[in-house]
């Protein structure tokens, strides 16, 4: 009815990790003794070897707004981090509140994280990330980026030492003595919730001149029902 | 146009932990030195003060399948956690690449967490944890939880010791030489597209009975319609 399991693959693992919009990553401070955890945007990819596969091993190049003291650490030594990539697919409602449950789909990688400082890399990187966002974006934007851009743009490559997914999909489990229990099965609701990531109509901003190009509108759809579609399928999956 | 804030407000941390379907928990653990960063379920609570609202000082109470490690720390002393909140509302889709961000709303707290020994206030966090997913859900199950479920149900409590909110809205920021290139206007299109969490009709599961009572049903259309709005309003904020 219900399966709940922790997997390996690295295509699996890539996967969640590239199809989340943010990844929460996560790294110590030398005078804290809190970890601390900020949301940043993340893909999977290999300068060495551009056409490297999703199944392949791979590096995180992460982007964003992060502690100028984090990239100072960076800088001078890589960080030790954990990168969580989460999807929450439906909510599993159970006769009792214990058996209550969420469909979902979970990366952790655990790595290195270092300042990228190869232009080169960097670039790669930064296309690798917009494109992660919407794909052909890059090539979709004004090019190349200024020297000013490149020079304030920080991106970190996490060499991976490890990770895992877990990933529950399936009905609700509820136990015997609920089941068994009348009283219960006329009271409860029970079922699957499907919940997923939409995307409304596009708002163009006051300088725009164009209209939307088909390979936007055709993402923007697609994102939307395949989300809806993946998290239907998770529910029904046996 | 856009406007991107760090808010301190007590009543805006604790709406954006309560209204997430997973926070991301981190610690650390004595013999590694990477953090763990885990998707728990959480809110906000008082059990001391039930009736507290969300401007008031509250505690952050867990539940979710944490390493059995992490529980034997927390058994014996309080353990430094970071928990990140995270709502992302919209792609920011500007003329060149750099530009390029997200609307979103993302709360981090730093606190200690340790385990919930008393049964009444685990059965409050168990309340409040399973309203905070669906209202009024806890009772609508089958009550009260057997002694069993007592037992195997870990809760977390943690003590806040610090906290902010960053937000992001409205619409796109473009740098002046792009916006006075013709070329550049001709070429890309820039927009806001809001994102936001959706939930597909419920499928009941084999053993239901029941019609979707009316707690449920209204719950799951307000929170597709609020959560759409939402991102809409977030992007044409000014």
């Amino acid at each position: 009815m219900a399966n709940e399991a922790t997997v390996y693959a690295l295509e699996t693992i890539h996967k969640l990790v590239n199809s989340a919009p943010i990844v929460h990553v996560s790294f110590n401070q030398a005078d804290s003794p809190f970890p601390v955890t900020l949301p940043l945007i993340g893909q999977m990819g290999s300068f060495a070897r551009p056409s490297a596969s999703l199944g392949d091993p791979l590096d995180l190049y992460l982007h964003g707004y992060v502690s100028s003291r984090f990239f100072s650490s960076a800088r001078d030594e890589a960080v030790p981090v954990c990168v969580a990539a989460s999807h929450v697919d439906g909510l599993v409602l159970a006769l009792s509140a214990f058996n209550h449950s969420y469909n979902y789909r979970s990366a952790i990688l655990f790595g290195h994280a270092a300042l990228v400082r190869d232009d080169d890399e960097k670039r790669y990187a930064m296309q690798l990330i917009t494109d992660g966002v919407v794909p052909d974006r890059w090539a979709n934007t004004r090019q190349p980026p200024t020297a000013a851009e490149m020079q304030s743009t920080s991106i970190l490559r996490v060499s991976i030492v490890s990770g895992s997914a877990k990933i529950r999909h399936g009905g609700v489990s509820n136990d015997k003595h609920d089941l068994d229990h009348q009283a219960v099965l006329d009271a409860v609701w029970t079922g699957v919730v499907p919940m997923y990531s939409a995307m409304a109509d596009p708002i163009p901003s006051p300088c725009n001149k164009l209209d939307m190009p088909p390979y936007l509108s055709e993402y923007l759809n697609d994102f939307s029902r395949e989300s809806k579609e993946h998290s239907i399928a998770a529910a029904e999956k046996k």
